[in-house]
């Protein structure tokens, strides 16, 4: 049995602790948040506290907390020379205080309360400063179910910032989307199979080979048809903003 | 059994036939294109044909051709009083020739040539100028599987226009996560699974209840670090303007 001990309380945090919990070779030894309340609902399941003094000896600490907060609590660790790691896109994993073996296991999937997930489909990014420290994570990864990659900070910043592109910036098109078919007192719901689909087709052929549209077409008459019936001015500027982005890809004309 | 004309021989009509060819209750009974040669293949399973004038009698004349040629063949079509209907998602009804019967049967889809797509994952938005011809259009959409919706022209091309940002717009985001992706050595792949489940998450919740990342919660932080790694002045732009409209959307506060 692989010994993790899991400190913060947030969505990933919660996700790993059940997904551990559920696997054969790693177990949730012990639980740290600040605030004991947010975790005392699985007093029953593991060891729960908010005092770092008594934090047990483990093979790995994962620290899911605030990008801000990374920093201090890895310092504030009362221990030295074993394996904490981060879950962090954006942290680098110098932000680790040196007095540890550091490690990063970053889990590539937006994590919300609600929402299931099957840790096969949340790629784990992993890096470590010791090579030696590689396996044990790649192992508990893998325990999950989840594919593994080793990224280093460079690629992993790259990464985070491509999904905020394809999750936040993706979503709030669907808002946009969602905006201006309730105007017309059209049904947004028509729209989520062709959403379902746009996003099924790129797991199997490149985003430039499956692009199709106004904009690649360079159909400027339903361009300028579609300028026309948006009513938001930042509407139409995310219109062509996105169809310049298209057209230059594309090799097309300017608007 | 219902009879159905095609006349045209692009992704959409090239689909509907297949559908229509495995469907219960609808035949397709001749098929006309411009450019015979496109749909020789067929002409085995149905009658082709590249003489409007060779037309045989059916139920409904599916024109499928592109946006500006809709007016022009439904103008040219050598009879009167049987229902024709379209399937563009921006062309008005009344673009059809008023001898005839008229109808907008528009599938809310990307259709490809290759990918294989279940009727049940398209919905038909149907419109017609005389209430008795909706039953009939009704019938056929859900002999194909599909979910069909009362639609009319200021609808669907609300609709339509929503649609390229769902679809397009979408499709250039994962574009730009591939380019900066590519740019550092990461792998694009690694990306998929989060893709997939954006645009799951919004078959059950509302995007804007969907929505995560630094642009809502304000981390300004982030956000300049975000900035700072693109290169490209136009990624700079398109990351800026939906940060902008998250942060409107969500009652943020300005960049």
């Amino acid at each position: 049995m692989i010994s993790v001990t899991l400190l913060g309380a947030g969505n990933v945090a919660t996700h790993l602790f059940k997904a551990f919990n559920a696997s054969k070779k790693t177990t949730v030894n012990q639980w740290f948040n600040r605030n004991i309340n947010a975790i005392h609902q699985y007093k029953n399941q593991v060891k729960i506290t908010d005092n770092l003094n008594t934090l047990e000896k483990a093979d790995v600490y994962i620290i899911a907390v605030s990008d801000n907060a990374i920093s201090k609590i890895s310092s504030s660790l009362p221990f030295n020379d074993r394996l904490v790691v981060h879950t962090s896109g954006s942290v680098n994993i110098h932000d680790l205080d040196k007095k540890h073996k550091r490690g990063v296991f970053y889990p590539l999937q937006s994590f919300s309360k609600t929402a299931k997930l099957n840790f096969k489909d949340v790629p784990i990014c992993i890096e470590t400063i010791d090579k030696k420290d590689y396996s044990i994570l790649k192992e508990i990864a893998t325990d999950l179910g989840s594919p593994v990659k080793k990224v280093n900070s460079d690629q992993r910043r790259i990464l985070h910032l491509a999904a905020v592109f394809v999750n936040n910036f993706t979503n709030q098109l669907y808002r946009v989307a969602h905006e201006i078919t309730e105007s017309e007192a059209a049904e947004f719901d028509l729209l989520k199979p062709l959403i379902l689909e746009t996003a099924k087709k790129v797991q199997d052929i490149s985003p430039y080979m499956a692009q199709t549209g106004p904009a690649k077409r360079n159909d400027t008459k339903t361009i300028k048809k579609h300028l026309a019936l948006l009513n938001k001015n930042q509407h139409k500027a995310i219109y062509k903003l996105l169809t310049q982005s298209i057209q230059d890809t594309h090799g097309g004309k300017k608007l």
